[in-house]
């Protein structure tokens, strides 16, 4: 085995590892829980542990493994900084020099869905292309701007938040950000299903959509393919928000194609499909016919941006 | 004299040429009109014939002259393919190739208003920061964009064109673009001479600003700060759709600051602080509270930011 690379994606609940070999073919993959107990730091330290009994076991010295990259729930800057990561409990802090502190390697961190945009254009729905924009459509809505094959971070770490793109002047509910009109309102899986419950409630049509108890994005979007018109409609009007953020961020950064990820993107083609046709009407020439890509990696994203982090 | 640069910004009406030292000192500054006649690249050839001759002028020999920037009126790639310059009349070509050819120099070339970006980020109103987003209020709406000290060029070389960012789904007039809602409807000096006269049609109270024949975007500024009620408002829509556009830069790509330029940025303080007022309601806390500078190099903003491209 020639040299190798380690990438680690940090969430709230789980810890997910890759050990890759330079050209980005995953060779082992583990994950654990998460540790929620002692100072959030912890978590880090639990991970820098796994790093080194995994070399152990599988005898690779400090000289094989060119690093370790991280991803983060947070907004990190270019050289490492991390003001707070909330959801993991932990201040002020330079992840990237405490990191190589714990392990003695080479360390370089971004924020999760960054690194998981660099991951998709490494080997994923962006693969061959060098400036890639992410729409990671969960819970929430995510994002990561990738340009000329590195990571954009921004100033306060905080470039390529997409899902708070605000897109709705109407809107009267309110964000979890705190603003009204954020792109997650209507294009993250809770997004879809708002609108739907709205729809379903506004109209009195007949839908397959009322037959669900708990309905979910998936379900809408499967009514939708069927040819159901409310859920037609939920969707025309998810990627229409959708379309418009990404014709924002077209006329800021020309990208070379934009990538849909996350548990919405499943759906498939219906999502990029739609959402271009809407994105063509709010850009100029220049930039219309972009390429919109599925992203392909799945949870994965999140260790192949990591460890490209070391490689790039 | 130590080495030197050239900074050219070549216009539809004039070319601009500059001399500069390393450190940013503008040493020598010349401009002529844009020939029109013959084949569009005659206006390079032109330009490059005069930086020789003002070489032979001032006993410069190639070793004292680092290279030649060169600001154009249309798309540039990073590595200086132009697709077409309508205003110029030149298809497709590799402006800098073809300009090193002719004078033997090193040529960097870029768009207009991004090279306008880099020379504010340089000398002008973003000294002291790397990460700059520029607008530029002239008769339409200009950008540039620098990330990290650099332009950011775009894969299509039209990143930075905030001008056709989308931000009115209510407006029926056209855009140059072909566009509907369009920043440049609002924010450009025609918009806001559009938004005036669209007020005073609209509303029958009494303003200073029915005095003028010829409204400009500075009467309707100077009818502003002296309290007239509807100049005011035509100012705060303005940079309401300012400050909405520069909400979804900093979403993509949080910047450090936020340069805004152009004749119209000539009323002052106004501008920025209505627009950052309006930014700061569109945007999510990590982001808030952003400095917005005016520019302040005006006209020779081109040739500053070419010659910087050279020393960059």
């Amino acid at each position: 085995m020639g040299q190798v690379c380690f990438g680690i994606d940090i969430g709230g609940t789980e810890v997910k590892v890759g050990l890759f070999d330079t050209e980005g073919k995953l060779l082992n993959n583990w994950n654990f829980t998460t540790i929620r107990t002692g100072n959030g730091k912890d978590i880090l330290k639990d991970a820098a542990n796994f790093i080194l009994d995994k070399m152990k076991e599988t005898n690779l010295s400090k000289e094989d493994v060119l690093g370790v990259g991280v991803g983060i729930p947070g907004p990190v800057k270019d050289n490492g900084e991390v003001l707070e990561l909330v959801n993991l409990g932990i201040g002020h802090f330079n992840i990237e020099e405490e990191m190589e502190e714990m392990t003695g390697l080479k360390v370089k961190a971004g924020n999760d869905a960054n690194v998981a945009a660099l991951g998709e254009m490494w080997m994923g729905g962006g693969k061959g292309y060098r400036s890639v924009a992410l729409a990671t459509l969960g819970t929430g809505v995510g994002g990561g701007i990738i340009l000329n094959g590195t990571v954009l971070a921004g100033s306060n770490g905080a470039a390529g938040e997409i899902g708070h793109i605000f897109v709705n002047d109407k809107e009267t509910s309110t964000c979890g950000c705190g603003k009204c009109g954020c792109l997650e309102q209507y294009a993250s899986a809770t997004g879809i299903v708002r609108l739907a419950k709205h729809i379903l409630e506004e109209k009195e049509e007949p839908s397959s959509m009322r037959d669900y108890e708990n309905l979910s994005a998936k379900d809408v979007f499967d009514c939708a393919k069927e040819g159901d018109k409310l859920a037609l409609e939920v969707v025309e009007k998810a990627c229409y928000y959708l379309g418009v953020a990404m014709a924002h961020i077209a006329q800021v950064i020309d990208p070379e194609v934009f990538v849909i990820g996350g548990g919405v993107s499943k759906a498939g083609e219906i999502i990029t499909e739609t959402t271009k046709k809407y994105y063509n009407n709010y850009v100029m020439d220049a930039l219309k016919n972009k390429e919109f890509k599925l992203a392909t990696l799945g949870n994965d994203a999140g260790i192949y941006g990591a460890a490209k982090l070391i490689l790039a």
